[in-house]
Formats: structure tokens, sequence, C-alpha cells
């Protein structure tokens, strides 16, 4: 049986959702490991962005439905997935992670975390079943398991973030692009992609390696 | 100075616009032979499809504004690229390409073009430029240039397609899912991607030796 990795997503864009290449890099990563990617996201609003501009244009748009354009319809509710139902889970980047899936953006440090994706996060954590979060989806993980877990995350070397991350109980560790960190106790993988990434090889070049390394530590 | 290679998007989203794994994997292969990608798509309306329903909402959306989430905001109106500003064009697949960048989803080969992509699909073909097609955008390749190039393409191996497809004055030829067919006299490579894939990776694997064959052709 193919390993089961799951995939939050948090909407479909960079400035109000998943970041696409990340999204889609984590996705061809874990197919090309031999795993099986299992996406979801919480049935909850967000606030569109216009791309083109980058302006909010004060119109919602749905998490779940919109991140099932880049799990081309097939994504489930998180909601209705738990710990046992994965082997390992994996969050991609882009605002979303910090606006939809916790308050990250807006509060920092002292963000609060949607409620499945705190629930899954702490069930997964528990289990001692590895969890991967890219680009700024390391701040959501920190957050949420920072006071009981004291995680080790990368979200590249932005001192303002890193500073954010360290006042949550949980210690950032500086990374390049390229790369990855582990923190091996509580199997938790991080890379910076377009938080320091200047093109999509070099998020890509992370993602295929942080992937790698969660699906190792299966 | 680094080849640059045009990319047609018709929104974000399978079932209304440019199919997202397709395109990002385009962009990928683009930066990872060294070239450089120009995102472009027309100002154009689209009718909005529901992703996790799979069904029309009846609401509009924009084309340019939807396929700046796979551009990450560094896009152009297609009314304002011209062949000189290119080295080559490509143009990734989704219901987009046969419902916004022409109407082949609802009239086959009698398909209207949107006019800034003939224009520009014209302006190539006679600098003998290379132009790419993947999935189902050979279809809109044939119904742009068929007539006046008998252009010989693939969309993997659907019969109905491939027999709208030879209605056009173009050519049809069978193709694996992982391989593309190359037309050197036009120089136009297609792939079928989702027309066949079962998975990413196969979308991926033939994406990425169509990308390389296009910037060979340069």
């Amino acid at each position: 049986m193919k390993k089961r990795i799951g995939v939050v997503l948090s909407g479909c864009g960079v400035f109000d959702g998943s970041e696409i290449h990340e999204a889609v890099c984590t996705l061809l990563a874990i197919n090309r490991n031999g795993a099986e990617s299992i996406c979801m996201a919480p049935d909850m609003e967000l606030s569109e962005v216009n791309h083109l501009t980058g302006n909010e244009t004060g119109a919602k748009r749905n998490v779940l439905v919109e991140s099932a354009r880049i799990a081309r319809g097939k994504i489930k509710n998180i909601a209705e997935v738990k710990a046992a139902d994965l082997d390992a889970v994996i969050f991609p980047g882009g605002f979303g992670a910090a606006k939809n899936l916790c308050t990250f953006a807006f509060k920092g440090p002292e963000a609060t975390i949607q409620a499945d994706v705190a629930r899954l996060l702490k069930e997964m954590v528990a289990a001692k079943k590895p969890i991967g979060a890219i680009c700024i989806a390391p701040a959501l993980i920190a957050a949420t398991l920072g006071k009981e877990y004291a995680p080790k995350v990368t979200i590249g070397n932005d001192s303002g973030t890193a500073s954010a991350i360290n006042q949550t109980g949980s210690s950032h560790v500086d990374c390049p692009v390229t790369e990855f960190v582990v923190d091996r106790e509580n199997k938790i993988v991080s890379t910076p992609a377009y938080m320091l990434a200047s093109n999509i090889a070099e998020a890509a070049d992370g993602i295929e390696k942080a992937v790698k390394a969660v699906i190792d530590l299966i």
C-alpha cells in the first residue's frame, strides 16, 4: 500500500491562499516518491486578493472550493480527516497558510489556529507521524505546537518572522533556499521555498528534498 | 541573454482555466532549461466553475486576473505581446484553452479564436518560432493554423477530439502520455498530459520533454 501524505491547502494563489508553485511541486514530489497525496482544506471563507494588482477586492471566496482548483476537484474537508488516515502531512506556503489556516499574518506569535488544522497537527505530532511545512507554513506549525513541543523550524532567514517564531516557544534555524531543516525529535521538516526563492526552480529544489525527507521519516 | 518563452494562460483551474499542474510544470521546466518564462493571458471574461462540484456557478471571472494567480502577479495582457518579444510560446491545457482562448469546446473544428491569441500564433508560425501545446491546447493550434499550415499535433488518442482536429486541416498523431510529437516544418511540439495522464508525474514527464524540445527548436 502506498504511503498516504496529506496536503493541507489554504486557497489557490500566493496572496490569499496556497502558493500554487509550492503546492504543485509538493504533489509532484509525493507522486515521484511513490506515495499518494490526499488533498484537504478547511470549509471557511477567505478574503479575495486580486493577483494582478495585489489589492484586496472586498469579496469573499471559500477556502475548500478554491483549493479544489489545485487538487483538480479531488479534495476533502479537513474536518473529516484524522491522523489515523495519514502517514504524514505537508503544508505548502502562501499567505493562506498565515491568513486562513491561522492568524499569524495579523497576530504573529499570538495567532489563533483554525480548529481542525490545530486538531490534526496535534494528532500527528502525538502519533509521531512526520509533518512537512513549506515557506511561511512553519510559522503555523510553531504557533500551534510551540508551547508543548518546542519544534525547530525554518522560514529561511527573515529576522522579523524568525523572532515571532521564537516567541511561540519554537526555535527558528536559518536555512538556504534549496535546503531544509529537520527536527528529528518531533519529525518536523521545513524548507524556505518562496520566503527566499528568486525563481521556481530554487523553490522546487528545496521542496523536492523536504518531501523526500518527510517520506523517509515515516 | 536567456531565451524568452511565452506561456499563454487561460484562467486558474482545470475546469474553467489553465490546468494548474500543467502550467506549473511548464514554468518549472522552462526555468530548469535556463530560459525565462513570460506569462500572458487575454483580458476577457470566463464562466466560473466550482471545482469542488464541477458545476458552473453562473458568475464571471476575468481570465487575466485569475491567470495572475499562477504567475504570482507577474503577467502581461497578451494584447501587448508580439512575436518579436518572444523566442517561443507554450500553451498549457485545461478547459480554459478550449473555452476561453477559443471556442473549440463548443464548436469543434468551427471554433473561433480569441483575436490576440490568433494574431500571436500566426506571427509566431510565420516567424518560424517554436510553439508548444499541452493537453487540449493542440486543438487550439489546429483550429487557428489548420487551413494555412496543416500542422501535425497530438492530444493523445481520443478519437472524437482527433477527428475534430483532422477536420480543421490539421493532422492528429496518436501519442503516449509521457512522450511528445514534433511537427518539424512548423516547429510545433505537443504532448497529451492530462488528456491521458492518470497522475501528475505522467503529465510532468511529457511536459518536461516537450518543453525541452521547444527550447531546442529555437
